[in-house]
């Protein structure tokens, strides 16, 4: 890092966050959101399971001058792969979800963003599918959702607009800090924190806890049908999401899951 | 006009800027702009000289959902037979001019026109074309430039993207100021949206959450000492306080728990 420190301070070089399509089905729409990425100096795009495979001659074409970012563009699998090193996600959606998420506008969105990568996190956002956005268990792995202000009478955003939106209010906030205005945090900035003595836990961390709080759950009978298990599931990621967990708190909870369920010890008598 | 006074004031009743795009050469990028405007509840739009004629296949197939915007367009064969009747007009360039304009940010100038609005001043905003923007002659009919705060880099915004901006701003403005805050979304009055369906935990349902699981991790001896015992409780109580959690979910918290416990003892049993 040889950024000086009245850059840091200005924002000027705060990492902007990671763009993740999830599943585009076209892509010319790949390609107009790498080119609205770069009209405000987003650079990092990933795509998880593009539909028409990869890579696109048409998301080139539509690119036009932002080649380089759809020539650098990521291909994952499975969204889980795709956010595995991310500490804070956001997901854009067109709705309110039944979920106990915070909900941001794009521009408070961007400032708990920059508060975030201010602390060193890395930080991403998360974008649907062009038809039918992104499905709840997407939606539950964010740490908090973005709703554009849009007209409720005219709502649909098309995915390459809401990248616009985001990249426009980055650029804004970006560029304020760097005239010296609005740069305080309101909010987010007093869990910059708690940060100091433990750092964020990545996603791939948080997943691993996941499974395993889920698998002894299964052991133990606790979701009583298939029904009610992925929703169950959903508002636990929810909750533990929300705690924006350390590293040492996930270690600490691990801790207790295989405290309660005595995993070790009946392992040890097995053996 | 039959708005009161408080709607006035509160911006609610605000009737939004026309758009008039110069001399557009593509229907589709047209159409594109009715959609972005209708997104924000934008209505009226104006053409002026559309190259490839009017009315426009192609407009009516891009706008979708945004054809009442498309089909109530008004054509006019020039620049200044579109503005006549405007009272404050501002032009949207990519470059600074040689000319003596203030230099409006979307966001400023959004601000500008509410206020002249509030006055009933009729306002409108010029985009040029998509090729090669407004000529000088044009700009020097309004009486402000917006300049989007782009990527000098890559500063070619399309058509649609320049009139989505401008669009959000003015939303954004207008749910302000219905609000009578900055942005719609802003700060804590966001969570409140989500607490509808579950109402907070109270302080005692915590406490009883808490008891719960400290007095079964003693019985599966989780704290080694009683020196660690009082921090570990600690950090817990931070981690799940910080999650902001509901009734429900501390009962489904507590359902986990007894979950876990069952587990640890039936494996005990087993053996």
């Amino acid at each position: 890092m040889s950024e000086t420190a009245s850059e840091v301070a200005s924002g000027t070089a705060l990492p902007p966050p990671v763009i993740i399509l999830v599943a585009p089905q076209l892509g010319e729409n790949i390609g107009q959101s790498a080119r609205a990425m770069a009209n405000f100096g987003l650079a990092s795009l990933r795509l998880v399971a593009p539909r028409d495979g990869w890579p696109s001659a048409s998301a080139l074409a539509a690119a036009s001058g932002a080649r380089h970012v759809v020539e650098n563009a990521e291909v994952f699998p499975s969204l889980e792969a795709a956010i595995a090193d991310l500490h804070y996600l956001v997901a854009t959606t067109a709705r309110i979800r039944e979920m106990v998420k915070p909900i941001l506008s794009p521009e408070t969105a961007v400032k708990q963003i920059a508060a975030k990568a201010a602390s060193g996190q890395r930080c991403g956002v998360l974008f649907g599918r062009e038809r039918s956005g992104l499905e709840n268990d997407e939606v539950a792995l964010a740490d908090a959702l973005i709703i554009v202000p849009v007209n409720p009478a005219f709502a649909s955003l098309n995915l390459a607009q809401a990248v616009l939106l985001v990249g426009y209010e980055w650029r804004k906030f970006v560029a304020g800090a760097s005239l010296g205005r609005a740069t305080q945090f309101d909010g987010p900035a007093a869990e910059g924190l708690y940060l100091n003595k433990s750092q964020p836990a990545t996603r791939e961390e948080l997943f691993a806890f996941f499974q395993h709080l889920e698998s002894e759950l299964g052991a133990a009978g606790f979701f009583k049908t298939d029904d009610k298990r992925s929703s169950m599931i959903r508002n636990m990621r929810n909750l533990f999401g929300r705690a924006a967990l350390t590293e040492q708190e996930v270690r600490t909870l691990r801790g207790i899951i295989v405290a309660l369920a005595g995993l070790r010890r009946s392992r040890n008598r097995v053996e």
